[in-house]
């Protein structure tokens, strides 16, 4: 698939940061090749891996690049289509036509990548099987060894790099996540009592494809929001649930936007549910408040999880002080995860490179404490980061009998009116926003968010139709 | 995600009968992981191995299975999940309740598995890098040896077994094609002048969707329907072009449809389309009524181009005897690709096994010509055997330029008429049949093929709505 490039000199800069930083030595990048479904030529959608995009821009399957620092040039390797190709794919340009576009002017045959690479070449974590092969093949590396062999330097010096978006990134993303928004008011304007989860994802794979573009990761559309990471479609919709979805797509560039509401399957939250979530709005606003450049993301999620314990205090379901709550962990029982991640041309920016890399620091290592060890991202914020912000409540029946089982957090759950709330599910509420000198912005056209703009929009959605 | 399951009895007759066959040794049968997009955990939809489920029938990411004939017993080989997986993902049936659906009494650890296997083992032909990365694990074996070292006795048994349908999977093929052909209809009647490709993709994967099944491959929607293996969705439609869908969805057991229809973005084929297409229509009927046990997949396909050729001389673009133009293989200026193939599981089925295996014999070898060389199935057929029928009219301006340089063909081939023939682009109709003692049955909801019957609900679609 073709897609939009940046100019050739973005890509030649990007390159020259890339070998400034790391000083000397050969980089190998590997781009992904076609995943086969349930036979070789029935394929995936082909979706590049990113780093190499990021570097190189090609969105072809099958190729590879290298930055040799040492003897200051670039190489892209691949296979340039033969005539029984042509036949069955319609003309094409060569590859050295396209990787002028991207600022390269050497261009070699797969087959000769064995003769540049050697065991001192540094490359990513391999997170597909085709990268462990092909490193094996290539350095001779057994296949645990090319799966750790790793270079961390290159990890730090690209996750410096690629987290700080450029104002032309940030163009991209906006549209990403404005096509989003577009897909997630369809849903919310379509959902109706009776239809089928399947159904509403239906209506979303559709508003990406009617913008050609690919959902930017598998979408949760439930009724049982308190199911993190759920994907079975085969629920009915009923008046007084909630439809839980959290869907993106891509840009045409390749870059993601990532979002989730939550509203009644009716036109109407009943007052529990409204209660809860405006506990979440209120979480949510308290963390788009305190982005800013130097603020330490763990901390506005530490801030995110006081909010929600305040919340649920006033509903009856938490007690005690909530700073004491939040430092023992007992808003685990209600919120299980992180607050948000980086976002880019990953809906998990860099995911594949190690949290612990892209989140943290050398100095501030990622928790293993239940809660905090699914926060993807703790470290200080830069202007120029774009991030997620996605605070929830999830009532997760198997966790409330654990807890409860061994009085956990007794001085701080109301364990007997929660007891009322086993059936509750869950709301998460997201928006993606770019980390300003100023503060934040938001992100993608806006999509009606307060508990009052949700019911509007689903009253609407619910007017029976003129005939 | 769960999927519809055959009794246990069926999986052990099954794998009964594949142990009759090859009377001695031990199996094992890959099941496929998730496949990772541009992170780890960013997968996509996830597809087990047509293999595993034939004869294994779960539908779970990360399982393995042996059949160890030699001590008479099966073994599953997976992980239960965690209690921490099930804070993520709700609660879910252990694997052995799993294993006991499909007739499994044993069930052990992943990491057991390489206890169990030696360089006896056999497999099959990894088709996923993730297939030669864990034989070469468990066995030992370099990735050059675990990607060769496939059985082929069994592959001719799998081959031999699931190419013969039972009544049961000719029911789960005809429901997939049934619902395939609605998502042809669908699109049938959305396609308008002004509109899309990717629009009509849309409309295509929503109706999967609406069914929860998937796309059994990726879609072809093009007007360029001469390019063989179009997967680029970004033309509009325009008013005297013609539209080309090769699409099929899964059923709910995973068995696939796969159907083409080409028809024209306005309401009528203009005389010349309408010629050709009849052409195509008289093709596709003569090799239905040539379908039936016993008969040469080879010959219908021969028959098919002879057909082809004789319309194509009517219509004056080719002259001179029909067979002698076959046999010289001038009909592959107009037909480059073969007749059809055999559906099951996987939409070209048991692709992964090679076709020389599936579609041919010990005694007839896939022919190397052009043309011929792209005829997936060439022998005898068989009761219960299902195929495509999808003959077709490609119109490809580099081999009208390719042969034409060469004189190729001079005597069957009228260049000059040819010429103005160069946008016309490409007609393809695809139906699926299954062969049966009198012949053949035509299988799900039957779809307008006829050229009358096509415009019929052309026009219908592009009728004005009253507001």
């Amino acid at each position: 698939m073709e897609i939009k490039l940046f100019s050739a000199q973005t890509y030649v800069e990007r390159r020259n940061t890339l070998k400034k930083t790391l000083g000397k030595g050969v980089v190998l990048l590997l781009g992904n090749d076609e995943s086969s479904i349930n036979f070789k030529d029935n394929w995936y959608p082909f979706r590049q891996d990113s780093t190499f995009l990021y570097y190189f821009g090609l969105n072809l399957p099958g190729i590879s690049a290298l930055i040799d620092i040492d003897n200051n040039r670039e190489i892209i390797f691949g296979n340039e289509l033969s005539i029984d190709d042509i036949v069955w794919t319609g003309p094409q340009p060569s590859l050295a036509s396209l990787a002028e576009k991207v600022g390269v002017t050497q261009v070699l045959p797969t087959s000769k990548i064995s003769d540049h690479v050697s065991n001192d070449t540094a490359y990513l974590p391999p997170y597909r099987p085709e990268h462990t092969v092909k490193i094996s093949q290539w350095t001779g590396k057994g296949i645990a060894s090319a799966n750790s062999d790793y270079s961390v330097p290159l990890i730090r010096a690209i996750a410096q790099q690629r987290s700080v978006k450029s104002a032309a990134e940030i163009d991209e993303i906006n549209k990403a996540v404005s096509i989003t928004s577009d897909m997630h008011l369809a849903v919310m304007q379509a959902a109706k009592p009776g239809m089928k989860e399947h159904e509403l994802v239906g209506i979303a794979v559709q508003k990406a494809a009617e913008n050609n573009v690919h959902l930017s990761f598998p979408p949760i559309m439930t009724v049982n929001g308190n199911i993190l990471h759920n994907h079975y479609y085969g629920n009915t919709l009923k008046e007084g649930q909630m439809l839980l979805f959290d869907g993106g797509t891509e840009s045409s560039s390749l870059y993601a936007g990532d979002m989730t509401r939550t509203y009644p399957v009716g036109s109407k939250f009943d007052s529990r549910q409204r209660a809860l979530y405006d506990v979440v709005i209120d979480a949510h606003s308290a963390a788009v408040d305190a982005l800013k450049p130097g603020a330490l993301f763990k901390d506005i999620h530490l801030l995110a999880c006081k909010k929600l314990v305040q919340g649920l205090t006033q509903v009856g379901l938490m007690k005690g002080d909530a700073d004491e709550a939040v430092s023992a962990g007992a808003h685990t029982m209600f919120f299980q995860c992180g607050l948000g991640h980086m976002m880019g041309l990953d809906v998990h920016d860099m995911e594949n490179l190690g949290e612990q890399y892209i989140g943290y620091t050398e100095s501030l290592v990622k928790s293993k404490e239940f809660g905090l060890k699914s926060l993807r991202l703790g470290k200080k914020l830069e202007k120029g980061f774009v991030v997620t912000i996605e605070p929830g409540i999830y009532i997760i029946p198997e966790l409330i009998d654990m807890y409860k089982s061994e009085n956990k957090y007794a001085d701080f759950i109301n364990y007997k009116e929660l007891e009322s709330y086993r059936e509750f599910g869950g709301i998460r509420v997201e928006d993606d926003y770019v980390v300003t000198d100023a503060g934040s912005t938001l992100l993608g056209t806006p999509l009606a968010r307060s508990s009052n703009d949700v019911e509007q929009v689903r009253a609407k959605a619910l007017e029976p139709v003129a005939l």
